[in-house]
């Protein structure tokens, strides 16, 4: 398995370069961005002329604070959540837990990070734990009572926990923006681009307590966000009509999806209907197969039974992938 | 003085809001970006919807490192050279030292940094002395020599010596970006938004030894700029017509702002075309005086007896602001 599939998804270049085809011939179910992006960005013109405005950037926290349901005073915009998990996990100064099974970048962003960490068993001295939810890639889904009682051990202990809310979007009701206060112990991370599909721009958000966000804000100075960013993300997290068809939309692809790998005996895992999850011993020889048919999922280096496919954008990507998947397991 | 104008440049909002006026009616001399942008960016169709292309980041920073002559291998993109400087400093690890006069930035990203430092005094340990050539805001140009005789003392020492060349696309006579090398304590910062008039784009690269940058990359993560700084960049650096016609245009634009200036028996002084310093004990008041007309200028809290000026856009602009010197002088 080539470096560049297991590392991070969405390296179509990489793709192509193993692989061959031109980048019109490859549909790309290698991350878990919504594959039907918000529609309007390309209306928008950007004036990238001056300094990104200060007022704007208040404007877009206040706004995004909205949608997640979070205190728009412990709201910060980052040029992507995983630069601001980069950012923040230095700044805590505290060892890291992450799953065994978790987004690569939880384990890299701590120093000397302490994998396969079991969410209940007794937690030993002061950490930082970092949990998505949804999780990725296994999408598995926590509650609230669940993540507010890994939260009163990680204060007990003077610890911290940090959410990862990049997939939650769909499923507001888990999110625990709301709970992040001055008093408590508890950082989230949302992400802009998979949602809204518009990955580029790097747009993410930390929801913290004001001493977290005054360190971060030292970190990144006074323009921590392009101009594109601050008007797409404004515009777009005002698009409420937008927003409630996607939650009602995504989990309909996601059931689609989940139809047609039962066909060929593949059973999807998970409670995210942004990408979901297949164990098979097939796992990395279907990577393969699927690829030579120009279609890039994503494997992963030490879980080789495992295979994540984001949604597949419309009817005629879902033939494509039922043919390929058809073609692969013949030839197998 | 207001704290926003003494902070940074270019904080129209504030501008409007203490003293009135719609966008449209204000002239912004409060920052050194150049008035006249390259003129491709809107030309440029940007595609949101993917992660930025871990190849085209490749062949931008190629493309970056032979603008400033400097080796490939050694030159990283990072969010705003202002973002790179925040990031570094806790990386090298020890403490700061700056010029008494220089852009913000260098003391707050520094923890205890240590101001007023005399560049040829007796250096006292292992510091990371950060210097911008030219420097802002006094416009201060020093020779390579110079440079490199400051660079010897660090190394002997221990410590390391980055250069600001946020400045320096006019005066690529004095780079030293094509020094860094991994066996150097040399780190040097450049700037894609203000020589290229697109500072909403956030982008602007680091030149440094592999170790540094590769502590730097971890603290960055895969997609360190966006998607429109990857195009917009690419396109920008290879417009070398452009280029060598804006390193001609904005000397003699500097020009005709000194000749205004000194109609006024102002003298500008420096020698970086891209902003312009005046020492009056009236700066205070002839900012207030300005901005009463709409024309926003840089001053500086600690410095009272100090405006830097932006270039004007054009000979509308110039007309602008002799009117309004002369109706200031007229009441004060």
């Amino acid at each position: 398995m080539s470096a560049p599939f297991t590392h991070h998804g969405g390296d179509l270049a990489s793709a192509r370069a193993h692989f061959g085809g031109a980048a019109a011939d490859w549909i790309d179910l290698s991350t878990g961005i919504n594959p039907q992006p918000w529609p309007g960005a390309a209306g928008i013109a950007i004036d990238w002329r001056v300094l990104p405005d200060r007022t704007a950037l208040a404007d877009l926290e206040t706004q995004a604070a909205g949608h997640f349901g979070a205190d728009p005073l412990l709201c910060r915009a980052v040029p992507g959540s995983e630069a601001g998990l980069r950012l923040l996990a230095p700044l805590l100064g505290l060892p890291g837990r992450h799953l065994a099974l978790s987004y690569r970048t939880h384990a890299e962003a701590f120093e000397n990070a302490e994998p396969g960490w079991e969410p209940f068993a007794r937690p030993q001295g002061a950490t930082t734990l970092i949990i998505a939810n949804p999780n990725n890639p296994d999408g598995q889904l926590r509650t609230r009572a669940e993540l507010l009682a890994l939260l009163a051990r990680q204060e007990a202990l003077g610890g911290w926990l940090i959410v990862d809310e990049a997939f939650a979007d769909c499923r507001t009701e888990t999110s625990v923006c709301d709970l992040v206060a001055n008093t408590r112990r508890l950082i989230v991370l949302r992400s802009f681009g998979k949602f809204f599909g518009l990955a580029g721009v790097r747009l993410g958000f930390v929801v913290a307590p004001r001493a977290v966000l005054a360190q971060l804000g030292h970190r990144l100075g006074d323009w921590p966000v392009n101009a594109a960013a601050l008007a797409l993300g404004m515009a777009a997290y005002a698009d409420t009509a937008w927003i409630a068809g996607t939650r009602s939309a995504l989990p309909v692809m996601a059931a689609a999806l989940d139809a047609l790998l039962a066909r060929y005996g593949l059973v999807a895992e998970g409670d995210c209907p942004m990408f979901r999850l297949i164990r098979t011993p097939r796992a990395q020889t279907m990577f393969t197969g699927l690829a030579r048919r120009r279609i890039l999922t994503r494997p992963f280096a030490e879980q080789p039974h495992l295979l994540r496919f984001g949604l597949p954008a419309d009817g005629a990507a879902l033939d494509r992938l039922d043919q390929a998947l058809g073609a692969d397991l013949a030839d197998g």
